[in-house]
């Protein structure tokens, strides 16, 4: 698997995600450079598309100004450019300040995300350490409590994340997969509510395990993040400030293509000295704003296939077979306990 | 119901409030675009009438100063316009930074509100797995638990979100729905209190459960949660902020109607080469800062009854169900346990 | 009493505070219209005196300058006025910066504060589920240890809040309102120490229920909040802070009072065109500027007596007669339990 | 004592560190104008020396320029300082925002500092509940309990507060002071560790209420926050963040003396027509951004001997004093339970 | 060793990492003016290489331009000089935004980072309270529990850190360190996982002491740091991001290095009356722009090798001694309890 714990680096370094945390570990001579030729999950390969629609409709313009227009209409197209450029130039449009909030309030929610997804690990120590017995009654107990566990994020993981439920296209690939017997799902179904019913493993937690007092605050935590990651992909951001920053960012390049034309250098218009066919600081201009929106669009679902996006089928993976790992395997299975090194 | 947990695109997703996290789960090619198209809880259907009214007062003294005046009073109209328009192009008005800040302010209260809204999911894990017994007293008791938390916190939304008081325009409408008997309606309204007595059903549920250390724990997080989302309602943004934030963008406007006509370009004014009769530009403006202020205004009050705007009513109805299934139908309902696909 | 739990929009609403989130609830036409023309709690009360202020003294170098001047001084007050035009112009005061980092700042601790108001609630839930007994005995022992709770934070909010301070200025007036015994007062007396001893009382709860490890912690919870309280009170935003970003307003309005003088349209200078008497333009900054310095210094103290800070005197007597009745009327008081409307 | 309880105006307010809230209680008419007046930890006070040495070089390149250059030199001088000028006028030097982002981080850290502050309250009233006995063994035990916790405390402080570190050069003076015993002493030293042992006395306090679990949970918390107090001293904000918004700051008033010189009004330099001699303008912003560096440099280490600065003697001395009381002499010490006046 | 807990200044400060809070510890004259001439860790040593290449190519231009091009081509290199200073005037590139969102965003991941650091404090404080026996099997108990502890911050930072995998670069490393038996090590080896198994000594560590509720909650507290330093690492700011800014602040500096070449100033350019061969002014832009990238990279991981970076070999040697040291050595090991010294 792509995960495998011996990464080339660092040993437990995976390779999920776009990770680039090592290769900065010091700030060197030029650190950052080395980031900027990157292909995976770059700008470059989020943007280049748009980047050549851009391009695209600036030529158009740029040719039919040069070759097609008559020298009246190019008169006028040039009042327009102006205009145009008027206010591409100043600080008409806020475009640094929308993003500048709005991406500092999706990055807060993308790393709310993260932390909000369930891991087993703790619940799945105290199952380990108060659910005792080595015989098969104990171990299929332990088991059980984790799979229902991880039955419960895999539930809710295929709400919110397409790669999720593309693994899991219906809940007979879960029961397929080993997180759900046949029974559970008839038991499953057989409950009839209208809302989502990812919570209905942890209560059958909750019933194998009743009187648990530990295991219940842990399970309480654990389902607490279900229904925050829930809740996180219900409520967006608001439609709203989402279209005022993707609006303010469109028309400032809708401007552009127009206003940021090079004028012929004859006629003396400010500014305007020098035609050098490529507009190079307005394309840098495009990388920058249009890159820091896609950053926004990027972090605002973190659940979706982008490169960036988190891994959520390798992490069930590691779920399952960590708490499998660690209430069985591992159950009492302990090295001599020897003194050690230091004992004086 | 509109909530019926199978969503066309995904399980478990519904169709409450304006939720477009899906499909922008990948950054794609012109990502955002498609939001940009939609209707509704969209910056148009919000601002659609502003716009309009703001388009009229425009085009009314266009009108004027073009058809009406007298050319010694459109001298002076002139000189007006560039005076305001002086205004309004540089950064005097500070509309960008009160609204960054305020919408800032205004969208982490919104977000507090949300995580403040009581959900009785982990109390009724506590319930379920405390109080026991299959029989009916057994069963009585749980369900009596239940209703008194989801009872609170039907009484503290009838008081903060217009939906829920629609709904419950007076106590007995909640009796009638099935949150109150007879007798604890006489039993609440027979204490005299000058102050909001939500918290009543939890007192009763105290009592009811009165040596469960767990429930305690649970109940005094619902409580704090109830509690939190009174206070968010009772203290609201200074009205001196929200007021000087309006003042400025709504000055902003009244500025612009006159700033930025076209003024004759054969005078020779800076910046007024060209009459385009419509101010692409202006228009443009408007919908970023009218749009942003928008924002602030839909999220500063999530109860109300706008697209955007927490679902209230299915919320309770959705507690309310999840709670009775899960300490009633599915107490102690346990598929048979039995060894998993991946025992070894 | 003005805190009636029936006000006239919605059950359980308040007239404390200046609260308008209902009026806002949703984002209508002209939404924030209406907010505008309120006058409690508003910029117009807040600022009107020093607005008269600012006004006059503009009047007074406007008449100074048009009518006592010779016109040699003229020129000389002309060429000072451009000067400090120049300086209100551009961005060289930096009262933005300073005003939008120094009132997040300030709303921050607002609500920080807000959220540290000890209230009884949970201390009283866990008091009537713990400590028994319907007889006189148990009565007195619930009464006495929530009234030391209310004690306590009475004691603490006497020193901070100028409200309190005002309906409670000696011990006795405590005593006198039933808050405390004179016993207790002298044993409170008795004890010297040099540093606030609002924490005394909640030493006497701890007595008290010495063995109860529940209450031990919502008292600690409790005592951390009146600590909080106190230590928000105590530790100021450094007055350096607020200095500057006083001087910074103020003295841009000092250069605005002659900046902002209409110089005789005659003498041709650049942007004096027009002379319209009354500065429309710096007014409304002034309204800015000077509003939002004021949300600043209304929510840097919330314990006075302006009409957006919080109602710490009703606080006290909702608090004190909610866990009364939580602990007192209320105690095993249940309507008889039955089904349930939905029960199948 | 300097720290009374009886404070002229409120009760339990200090007169510790520098706080004004009081004064700012209400927003009135001209609210912070009596701020301005203060001279005990204000912007004057920190910044009355680099004024002066600021005034004196802008005094110097003043003369320097009209009596000692030739009018060739003067020539060249102009153009540097119009060049000069350039730089400063407009947004070249990013002092603003780095001293925004920058007093921001100091800020939330210095918050962070104050909360982190260890306090016995909690501790002593679980110490008070928990460890019984009147007679000598029990005050023994509890005195001896609360004596450790602030040991730990007195200790931390001593390595990171130069005024703890004053008033307890060797640790002999804290013998002295009576916090610890020699015996303690001789304990403290014979444990060879090459870091810094304040966790010690917490572990004896451990020892000594070995089976205490609840004492255990507010030690845990105690420790901590000591823990977080030695954390924050050792790793500050790094250099390079304080030496670039050093540099900006300092650079940008390098600039301000040669490029805000008076030039000869005659020469006709655009912006130049005036003589003021004083340059009022440059000496407000040099208050502007020199004051809010200083408002950095003051709350970047809170632990020193600034007017603004935590008082921590005195906190020491109120921590010490306040837990003797409380688990000593208030030891079950309860005035009589009586009905309260509200009893029905 | 370099961390003797008798620091030259006051006892118990370290000279790890680079700390400077006490040398600013009161807001002096002229306070951060020494914090200039620091070598360690400062921002002229890590940017001088930079710092030289930028005046290298700046250098390269301006020969370039004065002695190898024909008046023709120096009249073209001068337009292009032109439009590349327009660009960089001006607020076109958004390096100021950019930057100062980015590294605030920067700083908080780095503060998190550092308390997310397993410091084994707790732990060794509620072993050493609840695992008794001062005999060997008391002793050997409590050491390896701590031994278990201190392996898995091992482990986990081996795979973060470039400090500490240099020092263990192999699984035998640590247990010649003794941290690990050999047995362990097999046993650790046995386990077969895709994924870091860091967890695994917290297992052991928990089924070793399974019946210890208290030892549980610390254990996973300890552990959801572990994990916590485990997913920062993991997932870094969205690579695009910091590509974002890294371009803005590249390009700026490229077009920096012809834009801000002083051109012929008898051709009167405007803005270019003054040739001083070396432009101090661009030299201070990037020392404040580079540097303020250099803050970014230098704290986006700050587990590698920097002077700024945390001294993660020291604190791993720290905890496993400390950890030691209060569980075996200072167990039961208390000086006589005598009176104090405030015995009353």
């Amino acid at each position: 698997p792509a995960f495998t714990g011996n990464f080339h680096l660092l040993p437990g370094r995976t390779n999920m995600t776009v990770s680039y945390t090592l290769e900065v570990a010091d700030a060197r001579f030029c650190g950052f450079c080395k980031l900027l030729f990157r292909w995976k999950g770059s700008i470059y390969k989020l943007l280049y598309k748009d980047f050549l629609l851009f391009c695209g409709v600036y030529l158009f313009f740029s040719l039919f100004y040069r070759f097609l227009l008559t020298p009246r209409q190019q008169d006028l197209f040039e009042r327009v450019a102006l205009y145009c450029d008027h206010f591409t130039n100043t600080s008409f449009i806020p475009v640094l300040f929308v993003l500048g909030f709005y991406v500092t309030l999706a990055f807060n929610r993308w790393w709310g995300q993260y932390t909000s997804f369930p891991l087993p690990d703790n619940l799945m120590m105290v199952v380990s350490g108060n659910v005792h017995g080595a015989d098969e009654r104990g171990r299929l107990l332990r088991r059980t409590l984790m799979r229902y566990a991880n039955l419960s994020s895999v539930l809710i993981l295929r709400s919110i994340s397409t790669r999720v439920h593309k693994r899991f296209p219906t809940l007979e690939h879960i029961v397929e997969a080993g997180f759900m017997t046949t029974h559970e799902l008839k038991n499953f179904e057989s409950l009839h509510s209208d809302f989502n019913k990812y919570w209905m493993p942890l209560t059958w937690f909750s019933n194998l395990a009743s009187r648990a007092r530990e295991e219940g605050r842990e399970l309480n935590k654990y389902r607490g993040k279900c229904s925050l990651l829930f809740h996180y992909d219900w409520i967006s951001i608001p439609l709203v400030y989402t279209q005022v920053v993707t609006l303010a960012v469109y028309s400032f390049f809708a401007f552009c293509v127009v206003g940021r034309q090079f004028l012929n250098p004859e006629k003396g218009y400010k500014d305007h000295k020098l035609d050098m066919y490529v507009p190079v600081f307005t394309l840098l201009q495009f990388f920058f704003y249009a890159g820091w929106l896609k950053v926004g669009e990027l972090i605002i679902n973190p659940f979706g296939e982008d490169d960036d996006d988190f891994e959520t089928n390798q992490l069930i993976d590691r779920n399952f077979q960590v708490s499998m790992l660690a209430v069985d395997d591992m159950y009492q299975n302990l090295a001599p306990i020897v003194k050690d090194k230091h004992w004086a």
